[in-house]
């Protein structure tokens, strides 16, 4: 199978014209610039970007766009909205909700979900008879929607410090880390290609300190991701020092969760020490702006945590909406609105964020980029629109970083399959009526 | 002529189904909610909104799109770069820039557009000898693109506080104030039905104090908006007080420049006091949120101006993107990151800034909404894609205005004339190329 981009970014500060990407099975076999176009090849008009990774997903989220936006509130009157969604889902209904989030993903050129998975048990947190039905729903759901996975196993055990779980959050709850543990392992031992599994402590509130080395040493052992909410909210920290004395970085790094496989999700209010501790042990950061702006989050130290070593990744989290282009400018961006700098970061190193960096955070280091021997992962943002009208090749990577949306995306192609041809699922016939049948089923509207 | 919404915003809280709009040549003649469907009706499917009004546009600064984004620097280093641009205009390609770029607007549901315009002499500040050739350039070009315009026709003396006009600003002088009002009010008299001229002070860098009350004066005897820059950058208050001891509000405060008329833009950077004297004054603020994420320059105090009396507009300005949904929500969202809290705005508070208010600004009041006497101005945004699937009629209006994109307007009527149909516009055959053809021309790339 053989690819014709017009333009194509390679991993440069610029784009790349007239790229001939040969794709063998499932992976890139050679990739060649300034080609001749062979007949054969498809043509891929626009710029070819490597296949997107959302590194932060909560699928079940995507059932509350619009739902969560009307009034006012909290982060904390928000999250009992999004449990009464959480208290209904059932191993079909979410395998549904997710496939169709999914596949909303995969047309925005997203090729790999990390899927931060905590509602394992029946209501009540009663087992079901397999124990991991739903994670083996929302990795059938990456099947079905045609991307990768990686299945975040969360370990959730307590609704804050010295605090049992309650309510919906029973469905959460393994009991302790050990069992938790248990359980992942058996899920780990028989996943399809499509998927990896990792590991995550849903938050310093939600695990004992005492269980910390618990779930670090269950991802260390299977060189598996340990991903980890981090300080989003300025009421953990506080909760965090009272409790311990120390704040969530330090308690996660006292206890080993720290790490180049290690991903903090958030940080958005970190000490200046905690901005260090992350870079030195090059854990990967992802931001999830859009989100962070609806829940009233705060604007985290993007900069000053690159600077200190820390790779950055993204992700669309709650789904307020799903446009990972919005979410690398909204990192740049909303530095600016702190900062009042411009350039902080490069359209390049925004790229990066959300695709080779999100990749090895997820735990797939192979998705390096349009080269030789990495999955054969290809996005295609359309030119055709007035959105990016007036681009020249050599403010391509900037137009489309800053202006483009999810709705120029035309063509995806991920691990050598095209899931998506201009701009239309060939997996899943009705992605917004799949959506909205989902939505419909688990709001019981 | 008659159209069918199978839902419509009607200015409430949320949104009427089956709305029949019945329209008289440019005006709405009735509107009937709960209708039936009549055959011969135009059925607009998705959510029909009132037409959204840009209240404050640079349309030249489109070429920047891509190429701003490159590199770092400040406000002060764009600008330099924006100039550039600026010396290249002539009254021809101006209008073939602006023609594509009003056109661009027209796809994104903007019915009218504020042109704060001020590129009014040839090269070296020579007078042309149309002295109004390109404000009629920019009248002409919205009426090619189907929309209204209000032509801020902005008086533009200084490069700063006792600091002459060097370079490209040259272009922008008219000698002084009682000059610019004797060449705007030619313009004025001459106005065709799709425009009104309104007055601009470019801000108290521009002006000197001592001419603010002769600008001022001509929108006051002429009933015109005013419109003026404030406070977007720290340094220009800084400069202000040295200069004058006062806050950029207070000045144009004391030489009678705030009122129901005038609209003061960005009004980033503001002391309490600043706050109090504009609501008081019943002065609209006009927010440009992607502009000012563009720029760095902050986050206004949006909801402490609403609090203390003032309307709200928004503008694509730089049009670092053309997308007033995104601008209402930023104004929303971005409220949220500086304060941690959720909920400022309601949907419907945020769509009358982008609408109703937005137009009373622009001198349009008769532009309230979708009701009886109004200009005939409908925007339809498709519920068809994925960004808006699982939304319900309860949801609908928050769903649009927190997740929906330019790319889901469908259909566009301003004036009574259809000239967005299916998401194409019908007087500018390939907006795109236009575009293109527009901003190669004035690059001279």
């Amino acid at each position: 199978m053989r690819y014709f981009a017009d333009h194509a970014w390679l991993g440069g500060d610029g784009v790349e014209a007239d790229v001939l990407i040969e794709v063998d099975g499932e992976r890139i076999a050679v990739v060649t610039a300034a080609a001749a176009r062979p007949p054969d090849a498809v043509h891929l008009r626009g710029l070819t970007l490597p296949g997107l990774a959302n590194t932060h997903s909560h699928a079940f989220h995507r059932a509350l766009r619009g739902r969560a936006q009307r009034g006012g509130g909290t982060f904390w009157t928000w999250r009992e909205e999004m449990y009464a969604v959480a208290a209904r889902l059932t191993p079909d209904s979410y395998h549904a909700l997710a496939r169709a989030t999914f596949a909303e993903m995969a047309l925005a050129g997203i090729a790999c979900v990390g899927e931060f998975h905590y509602v394992h048990h029946d209501t009540g947190g009663v087992r079901y008879t397999h124990e991991n039905a739903m994670a083996d729903a929302l990795i059938a759901a990456a099947a079905d929607a045609g991307i990768r996975i990686t299945l975040l196993d969360t370990c959730y055990l307590t609704g804050g410090f010295d605090r049992a779980l309650e309510g919906p959050q029973r469905r959460f709850g393994d009991g302790d880390a050990t069992r938790w543990a248990e359980r992942v392992g058996a899920l780990a031992t028989t996943t399809p290609a499509h998927a990896r599994v990792g590991a995550a402590i849903h938050s310093v509130r939600a695990v004992p300190a005492a269980q910390l080395a618990t779930v670090a040493g269950w991802a260390r052992d299977h060189e598996a991701p340990l991903h980890v909410h981090l300080s989003e909210q300025r009421a953990e920290n506080a909760a965090c020092q009272a409790a311990h004395g120390v704040t969530p970085t330090q308690l996660l790094h006292e206890h080993g969760a720290l790490g180049p496989r290690s991903c903090a999700v958030h940080a958005t209010h970190l000490a200046d020490g905690d901005v260090k501790l992350l870079g030195s042990t090059a854990t990967t950061v992802c931001l999830c702006a859009t989100t962070e702006r609806d829940l009233a989050d705060g604007i985290g130290p993007a900069r000053a945590l690159a600077d200190a070593g820390t790779p950055l990744s993204v992700g669309s989290d709650s789904h307020a909406m799903i446009d990972l282009l919005e979410e690398v400018r909204a990192v740049e961006l909303d530095e600016r609105l702190a900062s009042e700098r411009r350039g902080h970061f490069s359209a390049a190193h925004l790229l990066r964020a959300a695709t080779v960096d999100g990749h090895a955070a997820l735990g797939w280091p192979q998705a390096r980029g349009l080269q030789a021997g990495a999955p054969a992962d290809l996005v295609t943002v359309g030119r055709d629109s007035v959105r990016l009208a007036g681009s020249t090749p050599a403010t391509l990577l900037e137009a489309v970083v800053f202006a483009a949306s999810t709705a120029d995306v035309r063509d995806v192609v991920v691990s050598g399959r095209r899931i998506v041809a201009d701009g239309l699922h060939t997996l899943v016939e009705d992605v917004p009526a799949a959506l909205d049948a989902a939505i419909l089923e688990v709001l019981g509207a």
